[in-house]
């Protein structure tokens, strides 16, 4: 009955009882551990590609870490204006980069526009002093929108990032939903459609506390752990983060966690589309939506015990779903918004 | 047979077990949920005081964080030259805050030494623009020797620090251990004695990834939680830190695991204390051990299976016990080395 | 016949005369000296109020040390797209805060709109830790654009800040320009008008490299020393700074400049403004003109000699008056732009 | 009679003129300039090198800027524990290389001891996550003990830092005293000996705020100039840097300004070096000296109207010979000193 996130949810069995397996002994700690290096070749045979990685606990320092090696700290961070790490990590992308600035490049439905970006990379003023150096193009898959990237509009950004020498980040917090959504393969939505880096996204979608770095040019990584150790996202006991990594891809539990939750959320559309009453603001590609709801529709909802943010405190509804979420609760959901659309004249 | 130190060991079952029971339906993200509020009561029983605390995963993210919003950027930090906020911490400290000093005041067995920190502080230039400011005392407590502060010491060093208007710290990774050492109060080891803000340390003594910043002064902690958002140390899914250490401090685990430690040091310390070849470099206070073995003992050590850090490369051995050290195991230590020692004429 | 900037211009005669008076004797160094004290008694008489205030050498030291005290390191500076600290300082700002987030609110002509502003402010996030804090609204006098915030647009502004507990900056590298272009008081220009803390600059206006950073609320100053010196912005001949800042107020220099800067720039807008070929951008209130040429008038002006920037390589200039523009110059560049553009058809 | 400081002095008149003469005409801005077109001709001819030089105002800019783009924010600094870089710049080295942390080398008279730096960086954990990383050897020359690093005791230094892969920095603030008191070339004192960048300073020597960075491999100050402008540390009106610069080294100012300073110093030294209640504590090999006054003495001299700092408060006193000290005030001074020492029982 909870619609808020997809972090309210706890952890998927799976990765609950590899914590276990993982408590069996003693391993060196920082990464020195046997969980650790299985999740290094997992990472390299599912991407098809040889990879460097790195386990850290939130999204937030991902992304941050990663930029930290990407960009000097006279860089600009190309993002979109609604992307996670403009708006909701409260800085940290300054902190850990050193003061880079974020420029945002709008467009529509949470996805940068290509014209937007070449542009602006035009005018950046590459190489003259006053003006901080286009260093990075950070693309966020699934969008902020709960839309997902085509493969060609991917390619179609990166190519610009190219021709400007940025580098290509990838913030993957529902990097699962997103590749489910499209179908292809890991290696077609990352390194292959141009992306440099990726923050591997796993919490949302049913770990305990767990994101992996991955560096697709290994030559980048070189001194990612330093930032890592100095951010204090170095855990000595490494091999809790990477048995959740472990358990999250194997026997691609991952998609089929995605799965299931990109389905409620299909579902939840379908239910909803056509009523009276409700909006929906974009193509619900993944496990989010954006939904404006009549006053009398949002009450209804509410006093039926569904919760959900409302992003404006009044009529503009995000809900999430998730690896758990329950079919009945989905039904349930679509019927008390057509019952209460019904009522409206 | 594993000695390098107590992060190598697992999860203490009880914490384990807590994350199952956490896992139970829904909660709201980022410390509001019900585990984080009885931890923050647990906390205040435990140490008989109005506090604020905020759960991090790592050592590294208590200490720094902690500081971050104890000294500004032009600040000092008074710490001694082995502690883990200036050796080992990759420069954490200097990342959160922003820039600030590391002023290192020397001292035997790992110890501040109170003159030397009065002389210090006394030509430090307070007010002086072209000095950094002192702002911040920081203790390790166990101490980075194995050796633990008496609480006449806490308090000669804090008194110091209060007559120059410092903030103080204390960096509590292995605060069980002190404590069952000392075996005094929480509240003694901490505001009784002069401290404003703890590191509160559960990781070493049998959680997974967890410790608490705890400010006894709560209007010390009213910008925390962005900092900590901002170094990506803010859990989404926050009632599993809170799990951990709930179960962490409840029935006293922490104290009974500590106290096994500790014995197991002791009992270790014990069976090598007047052996030839092998010289104990400071006492034994809690779960470590600093000695120098002859090259004969060191090799026999090693050829017998037991792990640990030469940290020299030559001599100079650390042994770190922990909550579950097999009594065995210690055993087994004591008779390579006696027997080893016995073949040295 | 150079266009390009006030900075192309050299030093006021009675500037580079009072270096020269103020070289007798020794001074004690870091701004314990005479000049400097005289420098504050007058900044006091001529704004009518118990300032403090520091003097430094650049106009982007000026900007980022006041911001680096208003802001802390998670928080927000309110400014304009085009303004000089977002645009033209290579990150100085996020460097001398910590990493604190420029949010740009646009608006036309170079000036901030106050609906934006209100609106941006009201779906920031106050106190939501995910989120940077609003902190700073920084307002450019004289804009990028060349023109003028009236008093009551400043206190629109200003209003909206207070409501939401910002702190007030006014980056005036051009603040005399804009002064006399008013006619008002220094006084009702900053803190009669919500203004806490100012960038009064010099440097373009005769100075050879001065401006003082100014503080309305003295509480606020606090501790901007330590940052100065940390900055490596304290001179240690600080009386050398002092000297061009007193010299500049002195006998109303600083007005007299601006007066003629303004002057000329007004005579070159007269004489372009209804030519054929030629478009002014934006009303010319201070010493800024920004124009489109036609391709054969720009030729011709820079066949004659003229120098000036072509801010898009093609066609949109901008042409910049200073203490010292000779009016000679300014006639011959409308002439030049009178006779190509006859010959247009 | 103000023997307090090298900087209570004023401008060499050289150097007055030449502002003036550079005052004639426009220029461009930033180092866009003829007189910083000379000035790099002029040090490379001076310095016998193809190097890369940058004008910045005061000594603490020119070393953290220097040390920022020598240093990772994960790097260390290995620096005498009386350097300026650490004890007199309020933490600027930290603020502009992102936090790296300052290493504290112990050695005799102000100079780093080779074994101590040998035997530190061996332990210093190059390559390991835990620690800083050692980048960088900044050496003072004058020391701050107004002793002089002989050649073999630099190049001894620098083959160390070589061997450990670490950059060399020389903070020159009284470069050409250590000149002329060695007596040898300016290469033979930087780059032929192992030094890498140099502060060279000259605001101490009669310019009014004038420094260079000086890059020997000039592929190490790629980025220096972002770092400077981001800094605000590039002046618009560049040429009144330079040409203070261009004076400074002009007809050998420097090092006939350095060469009266350090025989004023040499004056002092030998009047007072055998008097009773006088005890010179280094030898005097440059500009400064330092000394131990019996109360009485120090009381003639301040009651003789002497001004110098006394750095204890009590007894230990810094003389501070400059370009311009009258040698009637050292006379003055010996006299006071003979005649009060006279007086001692």
């Amino acid at each position: 009955m909870n619609f808020c996130s997809d972090n309210v949810t706890g952890i998927s069995l799976e990765i609950l009882e590899a914590l276990g397996i993982a408590n069996q002994g003693v391993a060196m700690p920082y990464g020195d551990d046997e969980l650790t290096q299985a999740l290094t070749h997992k990472l390299q045979e599912i991407f098809a590609k040889d990879l460097t990685m790195f386990p850290v606990a939130t999204g937030s320092a991902a992304n941050a870490l990663a930029l930290a090696v990407m960009t000097p700290s006279y860089g600009a961070v190309y993002c979109h204006p609604l992307s996670h790490i403009n708006l909701d990590e409260c800085g940290a992308p300054e902190l850990f980069t050193g003061g880079a600035k974020l420029v945002l490049v709008p467009g529509e439905q949470g996805k940068i526009d290509p014209d937007n970006l070449a542009r602006m990379l035009e005018s950046a003023g590459a190489g003259v002093v006053h003006h901080v150096q286009p260093a990075v193009l950070s693309l966020t898959q699934v969008t902020e929108c709960g839309t997902v990237y085509q493969l060609a509009e991917l390619q179609a950004l990166t190519k610009i990032a190219r021709q400007h020498n940025l580098l290509v980040h990838m913030d993957g917090a529902r990097f699962a939903n997103a590749l489910v959504s499209l179908g292809c393969s890991p290696a077609a939505m990352t390194w292959q459609a141009g992306v440099d880096v990726l923050s591997l996204g796993a919490t949302k979608n049913g770990a305990m506390a767990a994101e992996a770095v991955i560096f697709f040019r290994p030559e980048l990584a070189k001194t990612f752990h330093f930032h890592r150790k100095r951010g204090g996202h170095l855990f000595s006991k490494m091999r809790f983060l990477s048995a959740q990594l472990v358990a999250y891809l194997d026997r691609s539990l991952w998609l089929r966690n995605a799965q299931h939750a990109n389905q409620m959320a299909a579902n939840l559309a379908q239910g909803l589309q056509n009523l009276p009453g409700v909006n929906l603001l974009f193509p619900v590609e993944a496990n989010e939506i954006f939904v404006e709801f009549a006053p009398e529709i949002l009450k209804a909802l509410q006093d039926a015990g569904f919760k959900f943010y409302i992003f404006d405190g009044k009529s503009l509804v995000r809900l999430v779903t998730a690896f758990n979420t329950a079919p009945e609760d989905v039904e349930k959901f679509i019927k008390v918004a057509i019952a209460s659309s019904a009522k409206l004249n």
